[in-house]
């Protein structure tokens, strides 16, 4: 240990999944449940000190993590491995530490992230076949449970035409504390690249993923949203060109439910 | 529509899935939330009738279904197809009309059933191995996290051990009701057969899946609390024939919680 304390805080990474069902979002909030407030609650449990975790970006009520990524500096010497088990012991059930590893000096869970993956998850009713299948409880919390047939290859078509760099402004959110939001942020750059943008039938489901250089406030819920508009009808592949070039939020389809959101991989430089 | 009231009167063939997780079991009790009566108070929401659906069996607190099959008279006329949507939209989230089809006179749902099937699923933590994989919050509550490093051999081989006609009376719950759930049920036979059981890995959970003739209480968690103590190494396969033999219930394993199981299927002859 070093005489000097603060030499002596360990920076830690942290690797968290969790269901944004019970939780007001990640970011701490007087007076409710957030996966910020709990998880600083947990570590002050354990070391006794008072620390704010820094994830690698928040995510909205209800919107679920399979693998988020978060920092915190501890005093508190502990091995990575009992770190994980008793941070899991003192969290509740909805929120898993998956992994703990000391971070570089120089690591920050946001600016240092270089890409992120996200993944929705649509549940379809197709009431056109007159089947009457119904999505099950146990979906239901981590779907959006849609009432359209879906024309899945344009939709195809159209979350192609996202692909590379191009400027988002008519898929962030118009909400109140946009401005807000913007000026804790800095400037933010509504020009994005995005890696990877696709459908894919799994167990059922019809899931888009999603990967890019990083994301506005509401962005995948209003892609998503858009492409659903797509899917049924009352937009065309073509018309994604015009909506991007409007840059204006609403020349995009409504917001998609955060409960089918799932943050899925931040990924680092090595 | 007759002029009789009561003949009148539609018998209706429920197929529910639920979450267990939010209710006190299946069975009204009152103050409490059920399934039996969540379902009752949306049966009288939708047709205004004070009705009671009767259930294949009783699941208890925490347990889950995929296919509960339940039967309910009702004198509203409604198509199946607008039963099941209306039904849909009165419940919670956490119950599911699947289906609904008008049933013969004769038919009860726990009389007229043949075999029914539930499946248990063990999350595995594998200590040994030195890997600190921890259980995602999304099969939390859906799973036995269970701590010990499982021989799935062993097991299988004495799950295969309950094979055929049996008398089950070691592997029956020896609750303070048990008196009086016997004496509701008349005269409880402890002798039933098994025509499956056998353990599968499925999506990296271990699933114990058992169809018979019919289930004691708690038999099918105290079937896989005594197979876990044979994984982990505290009970042999061959010591399953002693505990069968044995007709009694501290011969056998603990019971395994409540929430790793689900009432899988309900089958009745055609």
């Amino acid at each position: 240990m070093s005489d000097n304390g603060k030499d002596a805080m360990t920076p830690w990474k942290l690797t968290l999944s969790y269901d944004g069902g019970p939780f007001h979002g990640w970011q701490v909030q007087p007076g409710l449940r957030t996966v910020q407030g709990t998880l600083a609650e947990a570590l002050k449990d354990l070391t006794g000190e008072t620390v704010l975790p820094q994830g690698s970006g928040r995510t909205d009520a209800g919107v679920h993590a399979l693998a988020q990524v978060a920092t915190v500096a501890l005093a508190t010497p502990i091995p990575a491995e009992n770190l994980v088990r008793a941070l899991n012991r003192a969290l509740p059930q909805a929120i898993r530490v998956l992994a703990a590893e000391v971070a570089p000096e120089s690591f920050h869970a946001r600016h240092s992230a270089v890409q992120k993956t996200y993944e929705y998850r649509i549940f379809e009713r197709r009431p056109a076949e007159g089947s009457s299948v119904e999505c099950s409880p146990f979906l239901a919390p981590y779907v959006w449970d849609c009432p359209w047939r879906l024309n899945v290859e344009a939709m195809q078509q159209a979350a192609g035409m996202f692909l590379g760099t191009r400027n988002f402004t008519s898929f962030a959110a118009s909400d109140p504390d946009k401005t807000l939001r913007e000026a804790e942020a800095g400037s933010v750059n509504p020009v994005k690249t995005l890696f990877a943008s696709e459908f894919q039938r799994e167990n059922g489901l019809l899931v888009y993923r999603v990967t890019g250089s990083g994301f506005l406030h509401h962005m995948v819920r209003n892609l998503v949203g858009t492409l659903v508009e797509v899917g049924r009808g009352a937009l065309e592949p073509a018309d994604m060109n015009r909506i991007l070039e409007a840059k204006d939020r609403s020349a995009a389809g409504p917001t998609a439910p955060a409960k089918g959101l799932f943050l899925v991989a931040v990924d680092y430089e090595r």
